[in-house]
């Protein structure tokens, strides 16, 4: 193994304006209270038998492992989100799915599908569903924002 | 080091199905046989004194380093293909260099283009080519495809 | 903690033509001296008590975190520059904040959007600046090239 299998997950999301499109998605993982730290974007697994946590302190400039979706819009009047599901398996031992999903659209529509999204992915592997979580945020551009939703994989 | 460096390569591809892009992305992982796992993007060096695996177990969940090409299509009865080449040089001492190429196109153009890709990366580096080995896949879009070609890197 | 923490940093950038806009990329990481190893991509934070480094002696094919702009271009006579710049808190405790921009532009032009777009991610903190460091690189394009500018992570 090259990197340690995490044992921990943490679901958020948060939104932003900014000066640039980078700025706003920099605010927007400040809003969702990882914004100091250097994120991995990962595909898309919730290992089996990790534990979820409601929140995660992570060192200023860590390397933290992340499922995520984003999206950055800088059309004043427009709504964006941003989503993540995951489906547990009734299998325990079977790892759960995370979707990521984003759109010019509402924060409701955004999450059904992604929740939709992690339904399919389960039935795919031919897996009974025991649980689907999810988290999305919804954001109204001023000038520049962003709407960032995560799964954060830890230890 | 931050990470400890792979001993270790397998090449795998595979296409699938899905109910949206990231679905058919997902399928396509698990057709290539790491569809459980939690896919690092590097770029794209095979390191020295690899070897090369047929098969590879990856716990559920595993942070898994990987470069790979891929490809997502919803316009039905469009050919798509994925593929990657890995160039080792005389010198064993030095790096392998990987290069991936994915288009609309068919599989053995895909395989071509990334072979001559890694050819020409290798002279850059003015370095002999001992071997290229590439593998790549082809999939035709029934309402929406993914088409993926990897190596992933293991210890 | 998944992953170690990194100690030091580099700051580095390149440009190169190449035979693709993958093999440009290539040749502009080797020409900014990291191109036999395996970038992993990461959003972006210079943790506190980091020391720069001048020189860094990557072995081939390690896995090195990396937080990069980079812009490829294959239409001939087109300037295209990327940058990165780091702004450093007054409170060393606290992270710096690395950001990055690429455009079809003059380095300076880019160099100088990259730093304000660090100074502004600083306000957004709260925090008083100390100083921000920056480095860009431009490149004519002859066939197909790219330009990369970067903040490597070691140890």
């Amino acid at each position: 193994m090259i990197f340690k299998t995490p044992t921990t997950y943490h679901m958020t999301s948060g939104a932003s304006e900014g000066f640039t499109v980078l700025n706003a998605f920099d605010g927007a993982l400040m809003a969702a209270g990882i914004g100091n730290t250097n994120l991995v974007k990962m595909s898309s697994i919730c290992p089996p038998h990790t534990r979820e946590v409601s929140f995660v302190t992570l060192p200023h400039g860590a390397l933290v492992p992340v499922a995520y979706a984003s999206i950055t819009c800088d059309k004043p009047g427009q709504v964006i989100a941003a989503g993540v599901a995951i489906a547990f398996p009734e299998d325990e031992d079977h790892a759960g799915l995370i979707m990521e999903y984003s759109a010019q659209d509402t924060r409701e529509l955004v999450e059904a599908k992604v929740r939709k999204m992690a339904e399919e992915g389960m039935k795919m592997r031919g897996k009974k569903i025991k649980q689907i979580k999810s988290v999305a945020v919804e954001h109204l551009v001023s000038q520049c924002g962003a709407a960032f939703a995560s799964v954060v994989l830890w230890d």
